[in-house]
């Protein structure tokens, strides 16, 4: 980290302590009250990355905060607060999040409080905040930086916030204050750490953990994404590693371990799993769901069947055992001690998934495209290098059978806001851009943020864009069909066209389809949009007993 | 108001009241937890529009609701809340918005409060009330529809404060409610009334007001958008046209009273107006400010040289003539109150403002189009029977000048929410299909919601939609310059090919821009999408001046 030159100022240390925490890019749009913090990024090593509007700002930064621990978007007042959905997201699916305000000056403000972008139904002496209090609804922590004294303090308290729960957190800066000295010059190192566990809870727990995996037969870890959050994924393999314990995980949590490692043995969903996942969680003896948060999705809209017996929960929560809580031990802690436990190894009892790998995609000849088989053919193109980015929708039941390399998956699988599939993949190309982005997006989600692969043209990014067009809102349709499942049929393939760069192709056929991923996955360089021509009522298997589980819940609740 | 058939249930009360008030269209986003409203909607008579998401849902029915005094969004719970933006427009606008928002059944909450979409930060026993506390930060009333017992009171009460408030309301009904039936099966109309004034302020008031009125001899109106809002446009003309009193608006009240009237002489906004105007408001001896909110924008950044002596400010909030107040006064009373104040007519002062019209354009070969020249050009084509859309920045600046019919000019010149133009252009095309709506919209403004123009291919619009492409955010350079201004190079003129409908054109020198405008004016049926090139650095003459009027401000504030 190299810091910024010049005499410490709100604004600098700001980002002198993001950059200390490895952010390299902001994802913002531009506006008056925040042209001041905007140059000073500028000046600035981190690199302001432009978005066509807020919320894909936001989706960008909380792509790029899960790969990388933390992300930022930087907005101005009153009109930013378009990126509200942004942080609920991240909010609910626990993103490390920063979003940065600029606002009205204090001093303007005094002066003249009706102000353009200002909402002032909230108001205080310094400003209006009601922006701040719309985001107090979705962020953990929150600092005005209003005043110099306190500014390097509060910056640091709300960063450590962000660290600690890996939940967003909010910044408001009024431009008056971007280039005010700090009193206290010296820039150090930002000390910070998890809050411990009750260590006599925590030793209790391992104990009784290690007796528990001493006595069972076939154990099985339900692995969720708070692992990756809190970067426990490799300090849960060595565990189950060195038991042969067989991993499972959410669908939000895919890829906490390579889906190429013989321990993953798939996706577990309650009742809409694979056959063999399903019989694997119904014969284990003892089940650790670690990282994991039982929402309606991951858990098949809980149909999951886990017998509380010899069932271990850890999350950031809390622990349980049985049915009994141990309410002030870690995840961190937890999963760190699990290495500390030794035992014989168990017999393998799984299948591992990348047996699937096996099979070969042989295009037909003259054979529309279908759902499964563009996965199929997907899944022979995707390699362990590849991050894949889905939008919600089909796209993210037909990618959870995709075998997949680690930490390369990134969906909002729980909070399901759909439209986060192109900037999504924008911020994950910024964030690793080793990594070549292959993102999987519905028509429907397409249009929401489509134009933002202006980005890719931009900044010479070569995402693979995938939309399966199926002419509407296809998760719906089986719910309670009408008009207004419809969305126009977009020549999606035209859009490189409009933006200046990349290629487009559509693909109608088993063929077309085959050819046009050949040409995207050869080599790297342009960004490709390959637009699949799919039935409006085709779905993916997974989706099918998903459309039929919820429609008998909307029946059934009337 | 046709009512639907069946058992009065939540869901049709609400859309027969809707349907009472003039709502003949709801704009949406269907989603898991609305869909059995989209389906009720759909079988109502009125009509549901398609929007791409929901901010854009928001920006459609704003415009739907300034110019019919009511509009309607439709969204999910959770993700819905990517309209939050529109709402805070709407709300500090005061556009009569009414967002609706499906949830999540209140029985399947008590079972399992994890649920996808829901955000869970603050629940109560019925469901997650998140978003509710997020709207309430935008809105001025809120109804959860979670007991059919309370829900009609509920609605109707929620409903009239938006009626009496002209600003934003918020309806959340979990989708186990849509069906119930009511207790009362009677539906009867909407009583209301605006709340009454203090007879004494009121008669008080209006008596010095005559008694300013008959003493002075060169009194001026300044007329803001509450007249609209209020509709007491034609009440405070015919006050108007009966002493002859001339009339300048705010530009977020441009058009209360059509720009061809004789009595209209321009848009007052402080040092940025037209040194015309600027002398008319300098010289008058009795100012009557009317629906005017004193932003910043509209006085020309706080510049508007306003004497506390003789003048009278009426608005919303209170009645105030020179240096005492009616806090009791509504703007409705004192209004209709004027009509009947009798004197003899004062004597013609200023110079109307449709004396520009006599200019004609005639486009000079081989020469680069400029943004005032644009301005011009399009004064020509423009009748009195179109309506102006448009987005923030230089676009808006420019605008300001047209000379238009009445109630025909739509922009968010307060809160300057930027990506309006699109979603408004539509939102009023449906709301008034009978004049064709022309949007101004820059590139910055253009690229944040540009393909909600598939709405005018999917419902046969033909807006003309004019793009002022000066490659960046053209308002911010005067004040800040840095690469964050730059905007990527679209093709616009080639997503009508994108869309499947529409004709686009590039328009690089004056004879281009006539000869585009010609042929989109001709004759209705097809939107036209129209680029224009402009050099980054040009501006029109009334930004040009903001923009130095804001560079002194950041400079001085700093």
């Amino acid at each position: 980290m190299k810091k910024s030159q010049g005499p410490l100022t709100v604004g600098k240390y700001l980002l002198d302590r993001l950059s200390e925490l490895g952010v390299e890019h902001i994802f913002g749009v531009p506006g008056d009250y925040v042209l001041r913090l905007d140059k000073l990024i500028e000046q600035h090593q981190i690199k302001f990355i432009n978005t066509t509007r807020e919320s894909c700002a936001g989706y960008s930064a909380d792509a790029y905060a899960r790969l990388r621990g933390l992300g930022v978007a930087c907005i101005t007042y009153g009109v930013g607060i378009n990126i509200t959905n942004s942080l609920a997201q991240a909010y609910v699916e626990s993103s490390p999040l920063v979003v940065i305000s600029g606002t009205v000056g204090t001093e303007e403000f005094k002066m003249h409080p009706i102000m353009h972008h200002l909402i002032n139904k909230s108001i205080n002496s310094h400003g209006d905040q009601t922006q701040l209090e719309v985001f107090k609804n979705v962020t953990v922590d929150q600092g005005v930086l209003d005043n110099p004294a306190e500014a390097a303090q509060i910056i640091d308290r709300v960063l450590i916030s962000c660290l600690q729960q890996k939940k967003p957190v909010y910044f408001e800066v009024p431009r008056n204050m971007v280039d005010q000295p700090l009193p206290d010059q010296t820039f150090r190192p930002l000390q910070w750490s998890y809050p411990p566990s009750d260590p006599g809870e925590l030793q209790e727990g391992l104990e009784e953990t290690k007796k528990i995996f001493a006595a069972c037969k076939r154990p099985l870890i339900w692995a969720g994404h708070e692992l990756l959050r809190f970067g426990l994924d490799k300090d849960l393999l060595q565990f189950a590693e060195a038991h042969n314990i067989p991993i499972v995980t959410t669908l939000l949590g895919k890829t906490v371990i390579s889906e190429h490692h013989p321990l993953f043995a798939g996706i577990y969903q309650g009742e809409m799993s694979q056959k063999p996942v399903i019989d694997l969680v119904h014969q284990c003896d003892c089940l650790l769901s670690a990282g994991v948060i039982m929402h309606d999705l991951d858990t098949g809209i809980f149909t999951a069947k886990i017998d509380q017996e010899h069932r271990i929960k850890a999350n950031s929560r809390s622990l349980s055992i049985d049915h009994h809580q141990f309410p002030n031990v870690s995840l961190i802690d937890y999963i760190k001690g699990l290495k500390k436990i030794s035992l014989p190894k168990k017999e393998k009892n799984h299948q591992p998934c990348s047996a699937r790998l096996a099979e070969k995609f042989i295009p037909k000849p003259n054979t529309p495209t279908t759902t499964k088989r563009v996965f199929e053919c997907l899944q022979s193109h995707i390699k362990e290098n590849n991050i894949v980015v889905s939008d919600v929708g089909d796209c993210l039941f037909g990618s959870s059978d995709l075998v997949l390399g680690q930490n390369a998956f990134l969906a909002c699988a729980y909070f399901a806001s759909l439209g986060f599939g192109v900037p999504g993949a924008i911020g994950a190309q910024i964030a690793d851009p080793k990594r070549r982005v292959v993102a999987i997006i519905g028509d429907g989600g397409f249009q929401m943020t489509a134009m933002e692969l202006g980005a890719a043209v931009r900044y010479h990014l070569d995402p693979i864009v995938i939309i399966l067009n199926n002419h509407g809102y296809g998760t719906e349709r089986p719910l309670l069909e009408g008009a207004y499942n419809d969305i126009l049929d977009w020549k999606y393939s035209k859009i490189p066209e409009v933006l200046g760069g990349g290629i487009g192709i559509r693909a109608a056929d088993e063929e077309q389809l085959e050819s046009a991923l050949k040409q995207a996955f050869k080599q790297r360089g342009d960004f490709y949009l390959i637009e699949i021509e799919l039935d409006k009522l085709d779905f993916s298997p997974s989706l099918k007993r998903l459309g039929e589980l919820l429609g008998s819940i909307v029946k059934a609740k009337g």
